[in-house]
């Protein structure tokens, strides 16, 4: 495996139960390089919790990622584990500032495995502005984990201009999509199933904050809500929406961006892409009057170039989402029923 | 199982892959009882992280949760999953405010015990006084987990005459036990190897915010570390408090309050109290001139009520802890080298 920042000399391969005892084996976990590459002065304390001051109102969420392969076309658990949390943060109209950092280890995970998650970590955390405070380690037996969970949990402090909330949905918003939608959970997809595709498909799990920043510094109380359709897809947070604000929603298939290649993988597969989870993709729910501006803006970040508007927030057939089709036809969406690909985050 | 709240109707005994979809299940199981179980105006949102303010400086602490097996004498994984961090909390001298629930569950899990622990995750709130704002649930298939890993994040304010950190320990400072130790490993250690003793040891699991907050209130900075010897038991934590702050430190064995049973657990498996791990206890590092006042404050109540000064902080050997024992020797304690009894916590 090629590391993308050097691993410390250790005198250990892989991870073992004593690395999760609190004793002299955790002590050299942390110390070999963990609390050096993830180094700043809060965590350098290394309390029991980091303490920080924050002004204004704040946001805070937490992720447990037990995505399965840990590495996948894309990226790894690390980094998506980074991206994750901070996008929700972001989808509060929140700017990530704090994460906490914990791991479930499964005994006799290599260490460089663990070391290149580190690394991603790193990494991500540096792109998205986060710094990680506190953290913890456990280890589990072989057999009873599944190489590595790690949760993430994330402070951030609202933008001055946010006013995110369910209740603030009228009829005649419109929906919008910021990117081409169900490109990580083909990609996760396709290295279980052993699919190859002629170029590959890599999931998309990038931060979000500075688009969502760039929005709401433009759009403000326009911007009603923001959501990140991971898990369930596009369909399960839409009907989500429907169900919790009690409006409708009319979804224009043609208008709804997929990748050719995901498509093609989406149909070989008899998917539809609107219940394959995304990553670094969301929707926005925006007053009409804005909405056309910001698909303009969003199509000149390179992360949102393809963003799109795909719906409209109706009075009638109110926690109904219905699709009206390339072909002219209208379906109902249902939210996902079952369980379409477990372990996509 | 008799349940302490009573579980709603549901079509389902046991938790599925499905329920950690994203999808239908996952919006069932929680809308099933769990939200309405936990409510309160930020969870009530249910959007990716909650909102809110909080004055002053914040501490902000996590920890994933392990124990095996997740119901044990004194308390179950749900109770100490909150009591944990509210305790990380309160060792940084926070009062604890909000909570983040993070569940990983095993599929099988039967929905009866899933929902025992919901209910000591909401009794145990309450008694801490913390909110539970915002949350996750992912599944993992049979085999790759093992019934229930929980995290929690918190968030508190610090205390106004909170002063804790490392660099204010000075030689001469006392070092003072809230309570008995050893009898959380114990309690778990007798249920994992089937041993009987007279009468059951039961975890002390308990939240310990209060009585920081009153110490705090009564001896402000003269209270210079706080930290509550969880794995790795007392004698790994001095060994780090000793490593980090160049110091040494004197243990007085005779002074150590162990519970006779506790005592006599260890001596049967031979096990060293000292490297048993503890849930409701609290080490102190004070000024001397407050330590026999906080003693005396300490057995006043009932967590704490055999509260002892164990030893010093002294200048000479730094780094390392000493124990003078009960019949005139002297003794290096180390950190604990190996993994004397995993997941414990």
């Amino acid at each position: 495996m090629q590391l993308s920042c050097p691993m410390p000399k250790l005198d250990f391969d892989i991870i073992t139960l004593g690395h999760g005892s609190g004793g002299t084996l955790t002590n050299r976990l942390l110390e070999s390089g963990v609390f050096n590459l993830l180094a700043n002065p809060l965590l350098n304390e290394k309390h029991d919790g980091a303490i920080f001051s924050l002004e204004g109102k704040l946001a805070f969420s937490t992720d447990s990622y037990v995505i399965h392969p840990i590495f996948f076309p894309g990226g790894n658990i690390g980094e998506l584990a980074v991206n994750g949390t901070v996008n929700d943060l972001s989808m509060c109209g929140a700017l990530p500032k704090y994460l906490s950092l914990s791991f479930i280890i499964e005994e006799g995970l290599p260490m460089t495995q663990f070391w290149e998650i580190l690394c991603s970590i790193k990494a991500a955390a540096d792109n998205a502005g986060v710094s990680i405070i506190t953290g913890d380690t456990k280890v589990v037996e072989k057999g009873k984990g599944d190489q590595l969970f790690i949760n993430t949990s994330g402070i951030g402090t609202l933008h001055p201009k946010a006013d995110i909330k369910l209740s603030n949905i009228k009829a005649g918003d419109k929906i919008i999509v910021s990117h081409q939608i169900a490109a990580h959970g083909m990609a996760i997809l396709s290295v279980r199933e052993g699919l190859e595709f002629e170029t590959q498909i890599v999931s998309d799990t990038t931060p979000l904050h500075d688009i969502v920043a760039l929005l709401l510094d433009t759009f403000g109380n326009d911007i009603h809500l923001l959501r990140d359709p991971t898990r369930g897809g596009v369909a399960s947070v839409l009907n989500e929406i429907a169900k919790d604000s009690r409006m409708g929603i009319v979804l224009q298939e043609s208008s709804i961006p997929v990748d050719d290649q995901v498509q093609g993988a989406c149909e070989l597969l008899g998917l539809d892409p609107l219940y394959v989870a995304n990553e670094g993709v969301f929707l926005a729910i925006v007053s009409p009057h804005i909405a056309d501006a910001l698909v303009t803006l969003l199509s000149t970040q390179s992360k949102t170039s393809l963003a799109a508007c795909i719906g409209t927030i109706v009075p009638d057939h109110p926690g109904q989402v219905i699709l009206h089709s390339k072909i002219g036809g209208k379906r109902v969406v249902n939210m996902l029923p079952g369980e379409q690909l477990p372990r996509i985050c």
